[in-house]
């Protein structure tokens, strides 16, 4: 079976390495530099002490055609645009695509995708991309994945295989599953990289927790959460499990990038809007964090 | 005239060292390190390039009596409790007390005090202390003061006659005059803690902007503000002649001490439950800076 994974940020080269242990995998980069660097050097997987060296083949993404079973799509929801573009000139071949963006404001951009099987991701991993070809693995977690649209025997079998080499469960219903993942991040994400803290302090701090309960508070009654414990329960956990670990939005504003706040809040606060419903806490996230990206924009 | 001053932080430094130049001024220390300090070296102002040395006399806090004319009180409003305990011992004394605190949750405290003539003021110098004698003024503003309780003709003549050497300006109205500063330092001083920035950035950033505008109504229904326009050109206003200055939040969070945040953001939020309204962005903003006083604690 042929896969292909578009993008090689550190969950595009996280699955290119572990994937390429069964299947014939293809890494699609932005830059035709990152690919000479991948077909040069392999992928190289740090795990601990640990080192593995994969060979796998990389192109620059200008050369997709969708000629893989399965085509992983590995980049930022705010990056999708131009592939959902691209893909939508291959839709005459049968194609599998699994996307693997957090939040859920990308659904809506599926939808106007012409492919038959569409399948959703929410990865658990904790990875650090250290240069063009190497990436770190820095806490195994792991890959939750559902039909969105579609057929569900291909993702259920290919989810069969993955799993001898590399954690991934097939899970019944995409909606639960993702919003559960843009809880998480919701709470987790923003204030850590306001805080500069890691994970963990957001529990261990009893003013950061009175704040946390408050702001899990305005989500539920947005989300209209029917079992509010259980999502309480899941991100109290991912605190705990990932104390040491700086969140996704940490590590970008950290590196002066863009971060996914969009993604994660943006839903949100379109569903407070939609209902007319007061999201305060969320909004000053919001701002605090697109002001952050202002500044580290102006630095650069 | 002898005027006594409570404190020797950065604002009981500045006015022993200003007062001096026409009153005879007594600085009452917390430490008797301080006072001898104090009485060895003099006060040093810097300003600019300028360096001025000031002779002024001074004791630890356990010999102060209430024998001056008038006794400025300079400290921390979280630090107010014992020097009330004091005053009320030497209440037997006509006495002109001056409190400098900032916020309005002091004059609940200031009501259990039996002296006659009490006043109340509002600083807007930017000043920091650089050793226990020395501080260095990075602001010039001014100082309003107004009469809290009992005769108002001393604090006309003592303001007249400072205003000689030193900003003061003497309102009529107690109230206005420290809501106007208390709004100011709700508006300004958590966010630019949290975010680590000068004020100005907070007017520059358009998302802190609108984060600022956001905050800023929430302020308005909570204290009944009949025309929030004036408060709100305040808050623009000092943001933008402030634009280089870090808050006194920031610098107490930077130096590892205790944040007034209680003054500051306690008294608004009390009048929210008070009055049984929401205080959301208030309360993430006093659990942030809580949190971070706890975290600051920790790592001493």
């Amino acid at each position: 079976m042929r896969v292909g994974i578009i993008g090689a940020g550190s969950i595009g080269l996280l699955f290119a390495a572990c994937l390429s242990r069964v299947f014939n995998v293809t890494v699609y980069t932005r830059t035709s530099e990152q690919a000479a660097a991948i077909n040069k050097n392999g992928i190289v997987l740090l795990s601990g002490s640990e080192e593995t060296v994969s060979k796998v083949e990389a192109l620059p993404i200008t050369d997709w055609e969708g000629l893989e079973d399965l085509t992983i799509i590995a980049v930022k929801q705010y990056q999708l645009v131009p592939i959902i573009e691209r893909i939508n000139q291959f839709t005459d071949k049968p194609c599998n695509l699994l996307f693997l963006q957090n939040g859920m404001g990308h659904l809506k951009l599926l939808e106007q995708l012409k492919v038959n099987n569409l399948f959703v991701g929410s990865v658990e991993h904790g990875a650090l991309k250290e240069n063009l070809f190497t990436v770190r693995l820095n806490g195994l977690g792991t890959t939750n994945v559902a039909v969105f649209r579609g057929d569900s025997r291909f993702l259920f079998s290919f989810t069969a295989a993955v799993s001898r080499v590399f954690p991934m469960n097939y899970q019944e219903e995409y909606f639960t599953m993702l919003e559960k993942k843009l809880i998480a991040n919701a709470m987790i994400n923003p204030l850590t990289a306001i805080l500069q803290v890691k994970n963990g302090v957001l529990v261990e701090n009893p003013f950061y927790f009175k704040l946390f309960q408050n702001l899990f508070s305005e989500i539920t009654t947005i989300l209209n959460l029917r079992k509010p414990e259980e999502y309480w329960a899941q991100v109290i956990n991912i605190c705990k499990k990932t104390a040491d670990n700086h969140s996704s939005m940490l590590k970008d504003l950290e590196a002066k990038r863009l971060t996914e706040v969009d993604a994660i809040l943006g839903y949100i606060l379109q569903e407070a809007q939609r209902q007319d419903k007061k999201s305060p806490q969320l909004e000053m996230l919001y701002y605090l964090i697109k002001g952050k990206e202002k500044q580290v924009e102006v630095l650069k």
